[in-house]
């Protein structure tokens, strides 16, 4: 940790082992210990390894008649029970020490040994549950939690998560709020979970963040909010998202954007694991604009080139169909990519063109018939192209043009790492901001309509407020995003604080019913603060600090990518009898009713279609 | 804070501010500063009061022709509007410093100011919320929130929060680890909130706490778990009750009752905050049966004495019909408690019988017929009766009578206190450990079967393992929970961790089916280590340490009694468009539907049952 001296905790106290399983070294030899762990492996009655959740020890099995009931406790136990052994902490004999190991200059010689609880053969062994099929694993969640590689993800979680608060409460005087989570549906929270409450009709959401609560909290002169905040999102089946995950959410008074950034970047950098390297600040910004020109996306992977290059100057001039076409859009434009080495996707966009550069450095393509060799060379320099490269060419709508070449670069780079080149260091964090949003985006279902591009509550650029009122869809928000190596890992605003402005964007330009808004809406006319915040998905976070393959490997009990807890079977059928206090019921299809009732396999009470029946994932 | 020196957060950090509104004092003479705050008080435009989450301060409004600009923006103002300020920290003049204020040293004189935004005419004055009727200062929480009574409780409560993490994590090892809360149903969990699931037919449940996690997590090798956990709880409307609220959930391996209890209170005495006292460990100790004898109740206010007294053995010998019958029962008992100075309920058990102690000594008494002058003065002595105390007998069923002395001894204390007599020191905390409950109770609706005392996970006590199989009604459990002043704030215990035993009791004790906690009991035969645990209710802890009459007073957005939000008018009508996601339909009663269809005031779009009506609480 990159900070003040901190001691290591005591996992000593309030129990009766006197060390862990990883901590005994060369100057514990000739003490008594006693040791409470898990049998990873056992030998022929000679010795075991014992674990815990700091490391292994190697114990000695006594063989002498006194021992012989220890003997034949530990030889006899399964591996994975759970054992306590007191012994006298010996050095190895010369030349058995293991190097690779940190208890490996010591072994412990058992006196006494204690099964406390035996083990039934597993469903997989836990050193090699990489191998498993995931929903086996997630059936088994106790079991794989016992590897090493979940202990650190959970453990280093928690002490970053520690870090944080430190840092948020302890050094800049914010307060930790916990701000309910029933609480009612907001305008367009299709995505927000329902719970029926004793009141018939009547429902609790379940809200995908503190967004109102936080900004009430300002109105309220807390004036520093935090939380780690449970949210949740219902979006059916998807992969690597989960229905209730976790956000570290912030929210000042009297802050501007500039301000919220330094709080962030002071914030991953104090609490940013030292084994993961150190991070500098400030953070490098970019704007959408840029984004997008530059990367094709709003989440730009910074740690490598291949950006986008327009190109559409040079080829203006030329009498080729598509490129006039694309050049007459009002928001037309050519662009290209250069991609090193000449590995590209099979699977090319119909819209894109090739451009190989031969050994002897002369293009191959389509295109170089309208060229001449002036133009060559010229396009040769502009993509900075090298013998065996290949450039990808679209042209079309500005946005869609560089959205298509995003991609395309995003898997080139894929594909090029597979075959063998280090494009992007997996030990290399570029943290990113990217600003200037627009406040606005057309509806895609209809483009005359307006929509927020975050969400209603942000504020518009203080350059641009007074395009809100004449031409909406210009103008820039205060909006920021924080991206990870190509990752969005947080996004926040400075909030809208004046009513009537927040009333104007609501029933104005969004055209919504303000009424579903209005205790927020009346609490900015009481002297509501300037502020802004930021929300950070932890998960996501985390699982990008120890390059995990998905947040699924950060979080203790997740679900499946359909939802369901496959260890405790969640979510169930329930009686009619408990939906009865709630006043619903089931609107069950036909077809299901009959399946249920002719699938039903145990000796029912009832013959209801709510009977438990498992189904598997 | 009773710990290492803690250096006071940095406010000023990521925003313009050079100072709170509390922190100005006479060393800032001459600094030019810029203060954030909401006008408290503004008198005829010559000073106004600038308030922050920090404090207060008085701001010279200036007169001069230069500053017309700045009186004008300061006096037209309206209170509770946000200001900012700069000016020069100037000395009161002589005589005109308020002691009473921390910043009552000084003046700023405002050299510039801007009006951030401004307050409309206010519900209710802010410094006067107490006399508001509760439901106007809920549906206006926001303005409440910036009360000093609740900004501290609220601020008290993060900083207690803090304090626990860093004992917990930082000194102890514990690992935070974030816990489901969409779960499935808990056997006989009948207060839990369910969740529509996309799958139709199919629930998920919001748990009343983690702790099948908790305990999945042992058995995962986690060693040492806490989590600050949100749980939910419907119970209806029911006073001082919330339907989601915080528990300090810890659990641990290897570890038995007496180290949870030293954790805890080591825990507690970390945390407290000095401007409390300090509190002494370790905490005292009483069994149930104890408990009950004496104090009529299982969480006992050990504040003051008026304990329970058994007189039946004074009473055997006399030929009283009542005492009789009582003492012939199989756990007949008369006991009595003595209330000094003679102050007695009104609304008296008609079981109770008073004996007066006359200012003579002699006592008044339908009982002292049947007494000799020996037998009186032995009662006096027995009970340690001064004049005009009142002793208040009962007869019966020893844990009936223990109880009805119990409310009776709680009633004359409170009875006691509105007559002067100060019998509980408001600032004295009084911690006990109550031990050594039943595992099991009888239950009320059928006393021929049994039912967990607290939950199905409890381990019977060491001593009383074999009548598990024998006499369970006898079996004493490894349960503890920690009282407050006579306020139940925690509970844990030491947990079964052996499949057999926790099969034994789910089946053939409790009679459940046990296929529903399947994955618990096969989690057990794993390896699953011993372990126990406890909660802690974090609002009611919190309550009691700032002595706040309810636990909405330490809680940002508390729902009221009936479980609803009165600032956003939480929970709501949804269009049966959102329910279809989740298959299902709201019951509605035929009366509800049709008066729900008249009652609509609003032009709506269709004439449904669900279109919004607000309803007061």
């Amino acid at each position: 940790w990159g900070s003040p001296a901190r001691s290591r905790p005591r996992q000593q106290g309030f129990v009766t082992r006197t060390n862990t399983c990883g901590e005994l070294r060369s100057a514990h030899v000739g003490q008594e210990v006693t040791l409470y762990g898990w049998i990873q492996y056992q030998r022929q009655g000679l010795f075991l390894v014992l674990r815990d959740f700091q490391g292994l020890t190697q114990i000695i099995i006594p063989q002498d008649e006194a021992h012989a009931h220890v003997k034949k406790l530990l030889s006899n136990a399964p591996v994975e029970s759970v054992v306590r052994v007191t012994g006298i902490v010996s050095p190895r004999p010369p030349g058995q020490e293991n190097p690779k190991m940190p208890t490996g200059d010591i072994e412990v010689k058992a006196e006494t040994a204690e099964v406390l609880n035996f083990c039934k053969k597993l469903p997989f062994e836990i050193k090699d549950f990489i191998k498993k099929s995931e929903a086996l694993r997630m059936q088994y969640r106790y079991l794989d939690l016992r590897s090493s590689q979940l202990q650190y993800n959970l453990r280093l979680r928690s002490q970053i998560v520690m870090r944080m608060r430190e840092y948020l409460c302890n050094l800049h005087g914010f307060v930790d709020v916990e701000t309910p989570t029933l609480f009612k549906r907001t305008p367009g929270g299709a995505k927000e979970f329902l719970v029926p409450s004793r009141e018939v009709g009547k429902f609790y959401s379940l809200p995908q963040s503190p967004q109102q609560f936080k900004q009430l909290l300002m109105v309220g002169g807390l004036d520093r909010y935090f939380q780690v905040a449970r949210c949740y999102r219902d979006e059916g089946s998807r992969p690597d998202r989960q229905p209730e995950f976790t956000q570290i959410d912030i929210e000042m008074s009297f802050v501007d954007q500039a301000g919220i950034q330094r709080l962030i970047e002071g914030l991953l950098q104090y609490s940013w694991p030292e084994e993961r390297g150190s991070i500098t600040t400030p953070f490098p910004s970019m704007t959408y604009e840029e984004a997008l020109a530059d990367y094709g996306t709003d989440k730009p992977d910074t740690r490598f080139g291949m950006k986008i290059v327009d190109i559409g100057d040079f080829l203006r001039g030329l009498d080729i169909q598509f490129v006039q076409k694309a050049l007459s859009y009002p928001h037309g434009s050519v662009k290209a990519i250069c991609i090193p080495q000449g590995v590209v996707s099979d699977a090319l966009h119909t819209e894109v063109m090739e451009i190989i550069c031969r050994p002897d450095g002369s293009l191959k393509s389509l295109l170089t018939k309208f060229l001449g060799e002036k133009q060559q060379s010229e396009l040769i320099q502009a993509l900075n192209m090298q013998v065996d490269d290949v450039v990808l060419l679209a042209a079309g709508e500005h946005k869609q043009v560089c959205s298509a070449l995003g991609s395309l670069r995003l898997e080139s780079a894929d594909l090029l790492e597979a075959a063998g080149l280090v494009l992007r260091d997996p030990s290399a964090f570029h943290f990113l901001w990217v600003v200037d949003f627009p406040l606005f985006l057309p509806k895609e279902e209809n483009p005359a309509e307006l929509e927020s591009a975050h969400h209603p509550f942000t504020a518009p650029h203080p350059s641009d407020t007074s395009l809100l009122y004449s031409d909406p869809t210009k103008v820039r928000s205060q909006h920021y995003d924080l991206v990870l190596n190509g990752n969005e890992i947080g996004g926040g605003s400075i909030r809208i604080h004046n009513a009537e402005q927040q009333r104007f964007v609501l029933e104005k330009v969004l055209k919504e019913d303000s009424e579903v808004l209005s205790h927020l809406l009346e609490a900015l006319e009481f002297g509501a603060p300037p502020h802004g915040g930021i929300a950070l998905g932890l998960d996501r976070l985390i699982s990008l600090i120890v390059d995990a393959p998905s947040i699924r490997d950060v979080i203790a009990f997740p679900k499946s990518f359909r939802g369901r807890d496959l260890m405790g079977n969640a979510p169930d059928y329930v009686t009619p009898e408990e939906l009865e206090p709630y006043h619903i019921q089931v609107s069950w299809p036909l077809e299901e009713k009959e399946f249920l009732a002719s699938s039903c396999l145990h000796p029912c009470p009832t013959e209801q279609p709510w009977c438990r029946s498992n189904s598997s994932e």
